[in-house]
């Protein structure tokens, strides 16, 4: 390619706003700019069919594998020696938590489309091909564990263990690919890629509040989800002796408040998170006779994160026999910190400043597809501003000119990495 | 009467047994001897209906009011001059919770049923005429205040509003009532007995951990139930750190915690419970946005009751304050405690000791119709041990022999208050 040319070259940010607009239609949370795609769901059919046509209309090479991850590559734009080369790829994913906002993960695909745009407008090569794709079940709101569909491509769980998961609703992966017709022929694991880097919202407030551009992402913080069933003694809520009581209600907000306990005592960047808790018969008057509740905690140092997981199980442990009540634990997801390739990392922030943005080095605190392809070929992700920190959100925003320079930046380390 | 006849009539435990388990057909929960009639449901209907044709079939006149109280009075038991005195009304109620056993309420009705059969198979009359009946949605599980009926026939609810009282899946008390064909055309509020006695369960463990048979009932324990609205901020779990969050769902645990707290700190017999805990969106990697919780406070001293219900009060308003959410409460009820009528208190105890039975003076836990009734007329309630204390749960067991000398001390209590 010509330096000259693609050093020049930037992105539309019309054409980028026009497909994000468009892809928040489906599943759109009515009165605002949200939507709702929970994975392998019908308005996940039809954003990945609108998605799929738009590659087709960009002349990719679209590819479906087993675990219904998209990947369309790019051959005409590389050099006709490099067309069988391992393409430089990009990309995210497209479903949503319920309450999604238009920018998670939509972005870092729909910028990838628009790169392609730009350069098959101004005809410029690269000595390999480019490819985006989209990841399955990334949220891991509908099935666990989260980043399902990277993690399968990445090798790290088998074909046949994800598509046989259930979901909260009842549903099997499995099931849902063949019923949405999303279960495709390309192999899993997938083909190690060239390198990946994932342009992706912050989803936290830390460069809103620093007054930076661009997040450099040098790793992904450790996850670790528990699913926690407590078994207690229902009965009446008048006439039992607290006492005598075996309340699985207690026990499951007294749970909830030893996470928070938990992240305060080990500090930032430490978080824990009940996201969900549901008590049953769930009635006024009666004391809760079972409670099931999730764990969500994350730290960059696996150490501090096995520590915080050791003190969980020892707190259960000791709510189990004080409560009398009986206690199990599931779990739903575990993901060691992970570090980015320096090289990649360090090709992001040259380049963003080099297009005159500010920039940050952090952590990522949220899972990202990055971090299962970091298994396979160089990694690194993007970060752009989100206002307020606000994620998984209808609220979530993120200005159009902080997406048309994470877009950018995206697009120079894309043409650096290809060559 | 003859006091000779009456003083050794006994009831059929078998005849009750069997009123019993045809009742516990109904909305039976499978696998159990449980059943869910929820107030004014398809199951409410159908038992309403087998109970009312029972009352039909032992000569009662029987008179449906307008919040769907159904009362039959047996007139032809009474002594001819004494056809038109106010009757001594026995009775409680045949609605359940979700996970109803088959004696709460049921026996109370039952045991009155099964004691007009003994009269009249004896030829026994009485002065006064006896009367059976059950109250609407005592519960409260499906719509709130519980003891509704009661509370409407005693004249301490306006017809109107009880009748306009949505529940908690969005049904109306007076389109309820029409659907089940039992909004009647006797007033509200009702004509006040002579006197009430309810026969009830206890509920609780006091009785069996005493080893007694019969507790006398001198009063009810004031309720207050409180329903607390909190919005917080969702967020995502992972990237928010904690001392940004505005979390809901901690919110809500912590306020469950606190109940526990003040109950321990007030000591007994104060009781606190949440029963009751909801979040939205309710997933394990987002913080939550909303929640719902209910409190349930009962003590024997209003003072003390009030202090609770202040402390509450304040605790809420420093938790909105130190965790950035907005709290909002709506009363869902309110009683203060009931002291019952020193007379027939006395009645029961000196009748249970003469029919041989230990007894213990106890207040009640629970709400029941029988503080409504004593708005009205002297009253007093009797109480048989509860298996383990359990209630409000399919595995409620109370032994028949102590079913049976519950209904006996019913019987001679209704006859001497009879005359």
């Amino acid at each position: 390619m010509s330096d000259q040319a693609g050093a020049e070259l930037r992105i539309s940010i019309d054409r980028l706003l026009d497909r994000l607009a468009a892809l928040a239609e489906i599943g759109a949370i009515e009165g605002t700019a949200g939507a709702a795609r929970l994975a392998f769901s019908e308005a996940d059919r039809q954003g990945r069919d609108l998605v799929t046509g738009w590659m087709v209309d960009l002349g990719l090479d679209v590819a479906i594998d087993a675990i219904g991850n998209v990947i369309g590559v790019w051959r005409q734009g590389a050099e006709p020696a490099g067309r069988h080369l391992a393409p430089v790829l990009c990309g995210s994913h497209i479903d949503t938590v319920a309450t999604g906002g238009r920018y998670d993960g939509n972005l870092g695909v729909l910028a990838g489309l628009e790169i392609v745009e730009t350069l098959a407008r101004a005809g410029v090569t690269t000595a390999r091909p480019l490819a985006v794709g989209f990841f399955s079940n990334e949220e891991g709101a509908r099935f666990a564990p989260d980043m399902l569909g990277s993690l399968v491509y990445a090798g790290g769980l088998a074909l046949e263990e994800a598509l046989a998961i259930t979901g909260i609703d009842g549903a099997i992966v499995g099931d849902e690919l063949d019923r949405i017709g999303y279960r495709g022929p390309a192999p899993c694991p997938g083909p190690a890629p060239h390198a990946f880097v994932e342009l992706h919202i912050e989803q936290g407030p830390v460069l809103e509040e620093a007054g930076i551009g661009i997040g450099v992402v040098e790793g992904v913080q450790g996850i670790s989800w528990t699913e926690v069933t407590i078994g207690g003694q229902s009965n009446h809520a008048g006439t039992t002796p607290m006492r005598l009581r075996h309340d699985a209600g207690y026990a499951a907000a007294r749970l909830a408040v030893f996470v928070r306990e938990l992240a305060s005592e080990l500090g930032p960047p430490m978080v824990g998170t009940v996201g969900s808790l549901r008590l049953h018969p769930d009635l006024v008057n009666v004391v809760a006779a079972s409670a099931l509740v999730t764990v969500d905690l994350r730290h960059t140092d696996d150490g501090v994160l096995a520590v915080a997981e050791k003190r969980l199980g020892a707190f259960l442990d000791e709510l189990a026999e004080a409560e009398g009540v009986r206690i199990t634990t599931r779990p739903l997801a575990r993901f060691a910190p992970v570090t980015f390739s320096p090289a990649v990392v360090d090709l992001v922030e040259s380049t963003a400043r080099e297009l005159g943005c500010t920039t940050l080095r952090l952590p990522s605190g949220a899972g990202h597809d990055a971090q299962m392809l970091a298994r396979l070929c160089s990694t690194a992700m993007i970060f752009t501003p989100s206002r307020g920190g606000i994620s998984h959100n209808p609220a979530e925003h993120t200005d159009s000119a902080e997406l048309e320079a994470g877009a950018n930046v995206l697009l120079q380390v894309l043409l650096r990495l290809a060559g």
